[in-house]
């Protein structure tokens, strides 16, 4: 499977995400405020292009029946979960221009660069790439993050862990697998680079909260 | 506004639309089967293109907040709303083969045609177009419709008007109006032409239906 060969060409990267710092500190509930408020205003930087990108993943999956889980999974992080972040800021005491206009961390432009070449490029292959490293390395690490009491980082972790967001990763490891099986070596390589760059950002995403 | 222009200098095949004999017989609850089931049976062909034209106006909305309008509706349509049709070919007694790959009527393939063009060239005023004249003249025929008892026809009515559908295409009259005020001419010329062959098309969906 090209997801788990990918995975494991990535493995040091992913690895040093996964188990990063802010992973132990967000379980226990104890991520410098600090911290959390850098990496929760960057990461609410790239929530309008995620959306983007799951809408061009439902205008280009290849039949019905996955375009519906896409639009699905769309209607949920548009709808119900998307007051995460108004709350989240709040709680942080996060002020106005933070949350419309911040500085952004070399990470987060490289993020928006990415998801927004996957988005315009119209190639469903590297869209579910960029979807599925985001997702699958967030469950990841949030299995691995303990349960603290504290509302916002509880939160957080649990957004990305649980039964229908394990479905919803494994629909994308499947979808990704179908539609890889069915390119030639220009495709799986454009595949291969956006799959990597990915996981690059994750781990140097974590990393910036911590240096900004 | 360029939206009450466009249904102005549509308004003679707008009105033979929305005062269709199938807009009394439905309200009625009086739509002969045969013409129900060929009218639901081309209609449910193009349910996945639209959830697709819809997952192109998310990728190609012009901001955050029209963004996840567009995508909490596509949410909704591919989810509560998705199973209309299986309760209603059932109830209708349609064969498998009708609901997987029927004879095509003319109408129905335009309407595949306008809706994969419209997706495919990214541009958002045409998408909209397209969005505008599917949702704003069912919301028109449907209030004019009366509230039968038999269950299929007052669904499908019901499906088309109400305060959130009102909402729904109140949204997508303004963000049309919105962005056509941004194209220069050619942009405005091609938006025309969408809306106008949408318009066409759904009067000659509802003939075809009695005289397939």
């Amino acid at each position: 499977m090209f997801s788990a060969e990918l995975r494991d060409l990535t493995a040091t990267t992913w690895r040093a995400a996964v188990e990063h710092r802010f992973v132990g500190e967000i379980g226990r509930g104890e991520v410098d405020p600090a911290v959390l408020r850098t990496y929760l205003v960057q990461d609410h930087q790239f929530v309008d292009a995620f959306v983007a990108l799951m809408g061009a993943a439902v205008a280009t999956a290849p039949n019905a029946s996955a375009r519906l889980v896409h639009a699905r999974q769309l209607g949920l992080v548009a709808g119900p979960e998307n007051d995460f972040f108004d709350r989240a800021l709040d709680a942080l005491d996060v002020p106005f221009a933070d949350r419309t206009d911040p500085e952004l961390l070399e990470p987060t432009r490289g993020f928006l660069d990415l998801m927004d070449a996957a988005r315009g490029g119209g190639d469903h292959a590297v869209c579910l790439a960029v979807l599925l490293v985001a997702e699958w390395l967030y469950l990841d690490w949030a299995e691995r993050a303990g349960a603290p009491e504290e509302s916002v980082q509880r939160e957080w972790i649990e957004l990305h862990r649980g039964p229908a967001f394990t479905d919803w990763v494994t629909f994308l490891r499947l979808e990704f697998d179908r539609t890889a099986a069915g390119l030639d070596d220009a495709g799986r390589a454009r595949v291969q680079e956006a799959f990597t760059r990915a996981v690059e950002l994750e781990l140097a995403f974590f990393d910036a909260a911590y240096d900004a």
